[in-house]
């Protein structure tokens, strides 16, 4: 299999850093073929806007999405989102590396994922959910937080983490694509950890990627569900 | 009342755009004053890294929360991020405008929360929710979407909005730091809408900011119900 790392940390000498090392080296064990982004050191350009697009479609007002479909189509679009595009398409799985936060991937990140997930090829009309662009393909995220286990899930402090703090990520992200979304690998209270919990850590996420294949994927919404303007079936919209 | 907006499109003739002025019209007629921060315009820098911090308390290893704390406390924190943070803690309303990407801000936006909400002054340790940094002042948001309002709900499509798919921003971010986060203003539909319902839609955010001290708050956990540790009262941790 073909795997892409997007990995989102400043310091290569970081735990995130281990992290994507210790997933990377457990999937080249399996015998895949890694390619990693590492966001921070190719000086990833998040902020979306005018400069994306060279001849467009409506110089005269911006309607972003609609030039992402026509940048691209026309091989017009930023080099750098063509680039990050293709390795994705590239990709049997994608694997995203990071520090959460603010419930969230760091706006490199972010940035990356409003740049690269274009209308027309990642979704866009009935394109989404199982529909989406990215279907046959499977994502998933190793991400680090500082806060404990027990403040998530029903009844916590904070509520559930991927299924809830964590699902615009996941499903109105991830899922929306059309990805096939195995269950996180969450390192809870990292900054706090030591050194031979941080190490038990990476073992376990060597675990996790040699499990790869029988992880659990995350429910997402089933579209025969909807009817076709996407309304609750029984219901008129 | 000091409104501060922190406004992410980055066309002026944007319907975003149009939101952003309708709002500060709307404040400075409730005889409000309105401060902007308009991060297009600023080429605000959303890719929080070492560069933010001048002398740091730990140069060998970068732990960024640990160092937004030294560097605010000392001065030496990225003057951008201090003149930001100048502006929040002088308002006593924070309002964002912004159109939805993948269920959250625009990377730019994102970025902004990221190197802004620093670790002591407005959240850290006990201190969130109720107790968090920003305790006392309000915070709202008016953005804009291409969805429609009923992909979105209990039984819809994609679940709720602001307390689902937007937790993260409304409770995770704004709420986490303490603010009392109003019902957010939802453009619905906005690349499909004619002119007229652009035009009722602007008419509708003046109606929700001359009416916005009766607005409803959204809830948020009560610390009370937590033990010190944050461990749901009754169940051990």
């Amino acid at each position: 299999m073909k795997v892409l790392f997007v990995h989102a940390h400043s310091e290569a000498d970081s735990f995130v850093s281990a992290m994507r090392d210790s997933a990377k080296a457990a999937f080249e064990e399996r015998g895949d073929t890694v390619t990693v982004s590492d966001l921070y050191a190719m000086k990833f350009n998040p902020v979306s806007g005018p400069e994306d697009f060279g001849q467009r479609s409506d110089p005269g007002h911006l309607t972003y999405a609609l030039e992402q479909r026509h940048g691209y189509e026309n091989g017009t679009i930023a080099e750098d989102i063509k680039t990050e595009i293709g390795k994705v398409l590239d990709a049997d799985i994608v694997g995203f590396t990071f520090p959460l936060y603010w419930f969230g991937t760091p706006a490199i990140l972010k940035g990356w994922i409003d740049r690269v997930f274009i209308s027309g090829t990642f979704y866009g009309g009935k394109r989404l959910y199982g529909n989406g662009g990215m279907a046959g393909k499977k994502a998933f995220a190793a991400f680090s937080l500082g806060g404990r286990e027990y403040m998530f899930g029903e009844d916590s402090l904070h509520g559930p983490l991927a299924t809830g703090m964590m699902k615009h990520f996941f499903q109105g992200t991830l899922g929306y694509a059309g990805f096939s979304v195995v269950e996180p690998f969450i390192a809870h209270h990292v900054p706090y950890l030591p050194l031979d919990q941080r190490q038990k850590c990476l073992a376990e996420l060597r675990d996790y990627v040699l499990s790869f294949d029988r992880l659990p994927i995350m429910p997402m919404p089933d579209l025969k569900n909807f009817g076709p303007r996407f309304e609750p079936l029984g219901k008129p919209a």
